[in-house]
């Protein structure tokens, strides 16, 4: 079984049997547009609706409060580009460490007049008192993820929404306090309603759901968008609804476990494994997903991962994303003050529900193994 | 089975087991990121470059030009939004009977300072010479679809995109010529490289393929998208690659017969015995597509649709996409130059390659009968 090999889980998950097998039932039983008025359409727009409602339930929200779109790329495309509707440019912070959908949007945006203050995150955190120097008057969002894709860290969102929420009503002003949540969702608990956050993104891939598909999260259950395009998800995010995958990635959502004791336990005995075998790890000892285990070893990672390759073991260098924009990982870790040969040596090995504490520490002893060699 | 009563296949179709078959598979059999550099993943890879092969193999061009994306709502975002980079507005041109998809962007652009010239299309076709007089110095597109997805009517593209190639060298600028070919792709022949457009979108989820998944071709093979994200897709079109939705529509499109024979059959039948029988036909009796027929009858539109689908039949009043933006699918048919009257009692009958002639021919005897009735 492919998946016991498989440690590349924060790039993308396996699709699960009952996911696949709840897109196939919803292809099959809802075919009409959500949007027809006929019955196949009214059909279709009543499953959709219960999916939302259930996605929003686990999620502690209100279903007018959750949006579906092809993945959390567009949910966060929804969220930056709606900015381009002010009539005067303003003032964005983000960390140095969010996923390339959120950094990416920095060269436009500047393009356009926006400044854009970017945070560290040394040893993997962002700094609340950092943000709170960086909001100015003209701030009008905030963009920090709440688990980093690299090394897990989790982010002190609460604090910095309350810091948020205090500057806005000393100058008056809303700002948009805008978490990518990809490696949260179905691994850790969290509540968006407490921590108060006013966006959220969310992908289905990386819990075992289907490809193409991702919630956004929007407090105020609204948002304008650059076009409303048919009008569906109330004009937020236009393009008929893709049921089959909003079905399946429901389905995955629900079935993840509500805590994450058996990936806790396999992290654990890996992590301390590495450790005693002298190899360093990048991943923070404290306020850390279980789900990500980032360590660096004197070989170039990318021979590393090939020798791996070879074994037929899956994990990454970097986030896949980064592979297309080559070395972007590494700027991850070195905006949290890894130097740059750490960064260079860096493995990620990322966990899901179906991990196998015996495969992880084959894993870990092929690893050692191959830098004693070296 | 339903299919047989279903008859709003320019809204959505319903998935082919092929199809869904190749979706499974594809689940099943490469379930890595195509962009991780483990073996899974260079798996991936070359499975979605087989495809992006065999999808613009059925097109007659180039792999480089197509670029999968979620949909052609996203194709059309993705050519349009590349607008607002230019460091001045120009101005746009755009038929009257564009799909909302397109007309939307109207709000954004206007307010960014783009003049906008919409084009009437009396009898459902766009005048070239009326596009001719249009062009000025300053346009920088011009957004023309091939078949309308209310009336199926076929535009003359060639010609128009002969007019922009002259007007662009006697003002020596660029000007981009984009067709959204929704209601094209799988049913009607056409050379997008004889053509020479710009930019064309297509969909899934229109030729029996599954949702969330679209392309988008372009003639020089690149376009500036607003951000990279992960840099998927060569910086078009961001966000881990849909694989199996990938490979399932481009199996859709490969399905799709080269000739539509059977369904030319189904229309022109149709067609007659509504003309028969007293019921006027929307559709023009020239360069028409045969999968769609618009009547109108004396009854309001939305009375007839309630009545036929009480007895089981699924057609559709418009578009199902204007059913969220509430009489718009009206507006098309306005910009036709059909009277408010015709438009309020205006029926799309839509057809695919598993509609059958006796249940075609059922459904227009219902119609006849109710408007009898009335």
């Amino acid at each position: 079984m492919l998946s016991e090999y498989y440690f590349d889980n924060a790039a993308t998950t396996i699709i699960s049997e009952s996911a696949l097998r709840t897109y196939n039932e919803t292809c099959l039983e809802y075919m009409g547009n959500p949007s027809a008025n006929h019955r196949e359409g009214q059909k279709a727009h009543r499953r959709l609706e219960e999916c939302r409602e259930a996605f929003a339930s686990r999620l502690g929200v209100k279903s007018s409060q959750i949006f579906f779109t092809s993945g959390a790329t567009e949910s966060i495309s929804i969220v930056l580009s709606s900015l381009l509707w002010a009539k005067s440019p303003g003032h964005i912070i983000m960390s140095q460490i969010e996923h390339e959908a959120v950094l990416s949007w920095i060269g436009l945006l500047k393009e356009k007049g926006w400044k854009i203050t970017t945070l560290r995150a040394k040893g993997g955190f962002v700094d609340p008192a950092e943000l709170e120097e960086s909001i100015t008057e003209a701030t009008r969002l905030v963009a920090v993820m709440m688990v980093n894709n690299v090394t897990g860290s989790i982010q002190d969102i609460g604090s910095m929404v309350k810091i948020v929420r205090k500057k806005e009503s000393e100058f008056g002003r809303k700002i948009f306090f805008f978490s990518d949540c990809v490696q949260a969702l179905g691994k850790l608990p969290f509540s968006l309603r407490e921590l108060d956050v006013d966006g959220a993104s969310f992908s289905s891939h990386k819990i075992a759901g289907p490809r193409g598909i991702g919630a956004l999260y929007l407090k105020r259950g609204d948002i304008q968008s650059l076009a409303r395009a048919g009008g569906q998800e109330k004009g937020v995010r236009g393009g008929t609804e893709n049921l089959p995958a909003i079905a399946s990635f429901t389905r995955a959502l629900l079935d993840c476990p509500e805590t994450s004791s058996d990936v806790e336990m396999i992290y654990e005995h890996t992590r301390r494994k590495f450790e005693e075998n002298g190899i360093k790890v990048l991943s923070p000892d404290h306020d850390r997903s279980p789900y990500v285990l980032s360590i660096t070893t004197e070989l170039p990672s990318e021979v590393l991962t090939r020798m791996l390759i070879d074994e037929g073991w899956c994990v990454s260098s970097g986030s896949a994303c980064s592979n297309n924009a080559k070395g972007k990982g590494e700027g991850v870790l070195q905006a949290m003050g890894f130097s740059a040969r750490d960064s260079k040596g860096a493995i990620r090995i990322s966990f899901f529900h179906y991990s196998r504490l015996d495969r992880a520490l084959e894993l870990a002893d092929a690893i050692i193994r191959k830098v004693r060699e070296f």
